[in-house]
């Protein structure tokens, strides 16, 4: 995922926080609010993925290519994140 | 969770969103980014389960004592709402 | 779902289980005990949500319609289970 | 995540599973039920994590130091695992 595509989906993700906040403001029906906040979940997860994968093609993969301690280290570190991910 | 409390929670999560949009442009640490969308993923479940709470304090409560087959579709369909959450 | 289809389910996530050991033991590919190991995570959170919806209709709805204090123990209850579901 | 450790954790988790079925049998209070699904889960979490981070630093690692088209492939198969995982 590109900078760019990034970054256009974290603007549409504000502006969906923003589309929930009205909807509460509303007092909209919970069940399509929470479908909201599921939809906008699934979108920062794909972000996510979207910036995991270039961490491990770039930042680990030249760790790994450099050698040494640091490969491991940022593998470990990775793994930690993603744990992260998993559990928010 | 009251109104209010949901109203300031989603403010700050589109701040938040926000901020993550920042750290992209500055090229900020990939695992720090990372970190900041498992936070805002995190905030936006609890979000979620303020909205739950309400709506099974009430609209779903409301439609067990009004009886009838209205209770059971209420139940079904909070359930479906918490598949559609559990899955994002 | 009713007790007879979550026994069933329990039984063919036990042999799932198994399956992965037995996976991990051949030295199968990663990536293929990885999808297996989500796909049991997967009928697990489908037997959580049958429960659930089980949950919802019977305690929850009978403790509201008694009323009193239980039957608003009974949803800080449920939404406490939900959170502990989302979160794992 | 040694293979050894990782066949100890599973064959917890498949007598977890078994002590669910056994809950249900005995008709257990379902908030319990469900707490026991929920630890379950994090446990098969922890073993995906445990495989992941054993296939970041051996296949992953390895197809990196290779170099060639393989090096993207595995990294784009590994975003993919995890994609499944997060969804699950």
């Amino acid at each position: 995922m590109q900078k760019a595509d990034i970054a256009k989906r974290l603007s549409r993700i504000e502006g969906q926080v923003r589309g929930i906040a009205g909807m509460v403001e509303a007092d909209r029906y919970c069940v399509d609010i929470l479908d909201q906040v599921s939809a906008v979940t699934k979108a920062l997860q794909q972000v996510a993925l979207g910036l995991l994968h270039e961490h491990l093609g770039h930042c680990v993969a030249d760790a790994v290519h450099a050698g040494g301690p640091q490969a491991q280290e940022k593998i470990d570190e990775a793994t930690a994140a993603i744990s992260r991910l998993m559990r928010s």
